[in-house]
């Protein structure tokens, strides 16, 4: 199964260390670079929208299936964590429309490397999600 | 960027008009058939955990940018909709683990479609979801 990219995350962070562990409490802003050929998906996109965005880690070793994350104190299987480091490194961040140019997008929320493939974009709603929330919380 | 296959959705539903619009609204059991090359990745679930899954909606029109939602009257860009017809069509769901039986991992929660491939399974915590979403409603 191969992905079509849709686009690049411009202004991300430089390096893993650099970039921190949650990106929505920070305020950096994100150019989604979206390609000529995908900006009829993105027509009702507006200020203040929340998205889900699915993008690429380029630079993730895909060969990881245990490994420690930073919160706790052992080795842990890597679909039980949300470490880059997996066989499908395919991450997901919530992110708000700050303004639209055309085919870029600033976002902020994220905690991206610069230059990381966008490989989808989903509406998000607080409302739905919060109904799934309740649900588990019964 | 080519996606490994990670294991297959059993007991899924056999056609979109079947499929419910909102997965976990339903109890129907589903089967995460694990490859065994992925199966310690999986060695930290247990019952009761909520997963975040990813799977390859295969069946889906991949050349679709623009379309309808079922509760929406116009036409919209599909990256501000949750439509499984989309350039990656890359589903993201949260299903509970009800039973763990080897390389079978049974969950709710799913509206999938039987032998969707999935693509990566993440944690999910609730506490860290409610964190984002108390900044965004502010």
């Amino acid at each position: 199964m191969e992905l079509k990219i849709i686009g690049v995350i411009e202004n991300g962070y430089e390096s893993k260390e650099e970039a921190p562990r949650q990106g929505y409490y920070h305020d950096r802003k994100f150019i989604l670079d979206i390609k000529s050929e995908f900006i009829d998906a993105c027509s009702d996109f507006k200020e203040g929208d929340l998205i889900q965005l699915i993008y690429f880690a380029d630079k993730s070793d895909r060969t990881v299936l245990r490994s420690k994350p930073p919160i706790m104190d052992r080795v842990m299987g890597v679909f039980s964590t949300r470490s880059p480091n997996r066989p499908n490194p395919l991450l997901i961040d919530i992110a708000k429309i700050e303004r639209i140019d055309g085919n870029k997008i600033l976002v902020t929320g994220l905690d991206a490397l610069n230059g990381s493939p966008i490989v989808d974009i989903k509406g998000y709603s607080i409302n739905l999600h919060n109904k799934l929330v309740q649900k588990y919380m019964e």
